[in-house]
């Protein structure tokens, strides 16, 4: 169990769930992940879907409010191809906790301990362009953009881009020596 | 059954599989493939995995040579997330059938086919930073450049790039009107 | 039921799982395991995980602290090859606990124990370069060091070696000839 | 499919089962073998192991005499814990074709191959006291005596050592820049 | 349910699950076992054990003191090759309870029913060297060695032998005339 | 595989499982075997009960007439619990090729390659009285009579005894220096 200012970023346990279903079924969220379209999820098949993926998870951080000690979202790194030392990240907050700077928290957090402890040379994601809070997010922490999937989702009616972005080791080490 | 100026585009059959195989376990053809280290496949393990991939393809041509009615190769089209129309191109040719213009051949019948046929309005696909035979396929046939994973592909005791590509159905129909 | 000084040595019961996990999931004690990257273990999937590791081995104790009661952490004997009666010593103990011998104390009782009753002629262990109080007690119970695995862990953004200890049966008779 | 001067290395074919179980029903090639004791392996049973244990495998090499076409051993690279970058790397040649370079030959072809295609920094072993000429070629290429586990192995009527060996890519490249 | 001087004999219960695992964690009563190390059991992976060996004896008698009340261990019978007519017999007593004769008054009680009740013409048992209390309650009951197992049990940094003992039908008859 | 002066011992082959049940199903090889009764054994059930046991035998040896190439027999070792360092021997051969002394050579051989390469300290073995082809060979070979279980077996109208025999390491090492 991990602490950063605000939050707890504990391990998955299973009566997460709920709450990660919750998550899934909040439109605001949902409109934040890349490739599905909005719908509601059928929960029981959700979770277990979500259980053995966090659970594959290379590290899997569920997030809790200090304060509140309230579930507010997790935070995950996932193992590509062993020799190329790539990961991809995930992060999902509950839409009432936004804009309180969490997200940037736990993901900072997260990546440092990536590459600390994981060994890796990069990490990767994918983001909408319609996630501007997002992007904003990983551009302060220091990703890089790579890419433009144009055209790459399907949204509300409308086309837009997919964002792909990317950091390395040496570059992260530079912003955050400390780390 | 398709045919273009040298080659007949036909469906997988089982029996492809063990030239498949025999194409997988060249090393010219593997440092083509993005991802996976260069080794050789166990036989009988790497055919389930190749009858099920090309089976589940929507689009899958094995690719003969008209005149000596060789095997040379195969071109494939996978669907993701549906409402984004996007897909996938694959294509890998024998290496003693590289420079003639076969792959750009076979992937021009399959781009525009995809396009006509299934409804997509994009086609995405990777290369790695040291297939320059392939880039130029793709970039002459009208794929752009989308992005470039930086230090992606751990190949040959060097670190190399992975280019994103992509083209879109429009930028297709401006090129080849007659399609 | 065993009991040393400050220690009762039991078995393993089911509802030892929640305090095992906990124990897993201090940064702290994570440090001192030698192969896995830091990461917190998904609750239910670990937990299955140690019932079944902890049912497995030869000898388990359940490490709990007599004179608060509390569950302080396991030691434990795994059998390798039958024929070459060897084993391999595991001990964890929660952080809070550390510094009051009671390491120690517990594998000194283990490894008699498992010499006197499983006939064996040698228990082997594996220690990380920075796990130096673990390594201080095994020295000081008479472990030898037998090799060193250069750079054979990654942790905290560096790598440290892996160092190999053993202690044969006349070794240990000939230091705690009472035994 | 790759070569070198005197062997032809190339992937698992299910039909190498046969010749895989009369190399391990050997006992000249079993005393070479860390820490199973020296029995015939039921056939069948052994055959479903090793298929599995050789599809596992990062890297197998069936290794082909290039003049006579006779099957006449396997090398095989197995990846540990991701994040440590480390192998296990084992070899096996038929008795009949001991001592003619081809152990060495082999095993240099595989150990660069591993360290230039799969990002490795380190390769590591372990080979009984017993076993000299072994422990003659591990040396002889590079690989460094990391560790003695005394009295590690029951065979033949008394005990013996087992060896720990590695070599660490910086190592590698230092002997072979070339490769 | 059945009853002698001072012990109540029934059937097995699943809460007598509890009170088997607490006997079999006593050291001095697993002492008395004749072939596992002497080692904490795991509680409920030894509960399901005994819950099916208990259901899958011929004849198993929960022991319970009949002036406390108290469970105070078991005695039970298991049929070997139904066509010999012969069975083991088993018997296991809190140590608390040892030295009051309970052993010797359960035991007999179960032999005499055994040979009324299930036709059997022997009853065997194995005892070990070191079980000096066992062997004699045995002997007074009428049990004949019948052969030594040299050095056939391993404790306590020592071997000693395993005693063969059995009693025939006939035999028991002429001793207890009345049964 | 191995040879002595008449057979040859290899491994386990499923193939073998017609020629056992073969055996099985002769009366007269039957009647030299312990418990069950004398009655043909139901033909695929007794092949995959014996395709278990051998398959789980730590050593079987099938063994085959040099001269002949014939299947006779079968000869294993199977180890009971690992503290104490025993296991069971137990040879079958075809009635048509006893009395030739290849039940002796076997035997020999066998015991010989147990104490050497599976660190045994004793080999046990039952044989009822009316085996005495068996019991001379035992006897022969150097395994001593440990104990006598009266009226251990029924059969052919009558009961007999069951003979417990048993080696130690030190006297087979005694016997056969230079083993």
């Amino acid at each position: 169990m991990f602490t950063t200012e605000n939050l707890i970023l504990r391990g998955f346990q299973d009566n997460d769930l709920g709450e990660i279903l919750a998550l899934r079924n909040d439109p605001l969220v949902q409109r934040t992940q890349t490739f599905s379209a909005i719908a509601p999820a059928p929960s029981s098949k959700y979770k277990e879907y979500m259980k053995t993926f966090a659970e594959g998870s290379a590290l899997w951080f569920s997030l809790v409010h200090k304060e509140s000690l309230n579930f507010i979202g997790f935070c995950c790194i996932n193992l590509l191809e062993a020799k190329n030392r790539d990961a991809r990240l995930g992060i999902t907050i509950a839409s009432e906790f936004w804009g309180k700077g969490y997200g940037t928290e736990a993901t900072r957090f997260t990546v440092n301990h990536a590459f600390r402890y994981f060994g890796l040379q990069r990490i990767s994601l994918d983001v909408t362009e319609g996630n501007a809070r997002a992007r904003a997010v990983y551009a302060k922490l220091g990703f890089k953009v790579e890419g433009i999937k144009r055209r790459g989702n399907w949204v509300d009616g409308h086309w837009e881009d997919i964002i792909y972005m990317g950091v390395l080791d040496d570059e992260w080490t530079e912003m955050y020596p400390e780390h």
